[in-house]
């Protein structure tokens, strides 16, 4: 049953999230599909703030709240690749987002991948009780995050 | 290490997700309290669309499509309380939420719970490899969705 293929998944996700019935445009489907990646970097920018924090020492350690904003972020960034296949550079959309991202997308997945596995780094730091690791790995974590602005948004 | 109430968390995080060290004013974090429980939805509402195309027979079943957009919702399902438990009812933000979901906490969790069990439905069915079940429980979620907009969200 897989008659879609893996690129063309995402793109379907987001054609048919208004209505199958009324065909979008092109340019409706890249508003649409631009602010549909803003709201994960948005939520994911959410639940950096507390790892962030933690990472820095301004606000105590704390395995409950690092654990959940973890696991969002590990699904979160497992989201990225899909709603950033609809290449927007030929629309006129209000974007962070640099033309590098459809130019180069393997070095762009690998990026969205180093931020799946520093999520998962803090969750197993969470798992093992240790509170230094869960410190340390909740800062390495922001390190993904700007790695992959410097190159990939608009400073 | 629980220093945070379970409450306090999701206020937390939205707080921190700006900057530890400005910190906004109450109206600016009922806008950024709006804008991340938005993306949560449009996110949701990109998932929801292939399978009430499938539930509807609009597309062929796909259990690959199937199990991505139901571990999606899943996922973003148990964000929704969280995310919601900043009350904007006192700030003039642009929103469909309607003020019954701060009156009636309980019975608002209650439909993001069923949300959640409506994708974990579609994830067993494909789990199963039975196609009808697929279809017939695509179809069964989108009934959740609109059961919780009728009382929840603005017509």
């Amino acid at each position: 049953m897989k008659f879609l293929s893996k690129v063309a998944v995402p793109v379907a996700v987001i054609l048919l999230s208004t209505s199958v019935l009324a065909q979008p445009t092109p340019e409706e489907q890249a508003e649409r599909a631009t602010e549909l990646r803003q709201s994960i970097f948005k939520l994911l920018g959410s639940n950096f703030g507390p790892l962030r924090a933690m990472g820095r020492g301004d606000i105590p350690v704390n395995a409950e709240l690092a654990e959940k904003a973890a696991t969002r972020i590990s699904q979160l960034s497992l989201m990225i690749t899909d709603y950033f296949a609809y290449d927007t550079r030929a629309f006129d959309v209000e974007t962070e987002a640099l033309p590098v991202i459809w130019e180069e997308t393997d070095a762009f997945a690998v990026k969205a991948r180093n931020l799946t596995e520093a999520a998962n780094d803090v969750l197993a730091a969470v798992a093992s009780g240790d509170m230094d690791a869960i410190q340390d790995t909740a800062g390495s974590l922001g390190q993904n995050c700007g790695g992959c602005h410097d190159d990939f948004r608009v400073d």
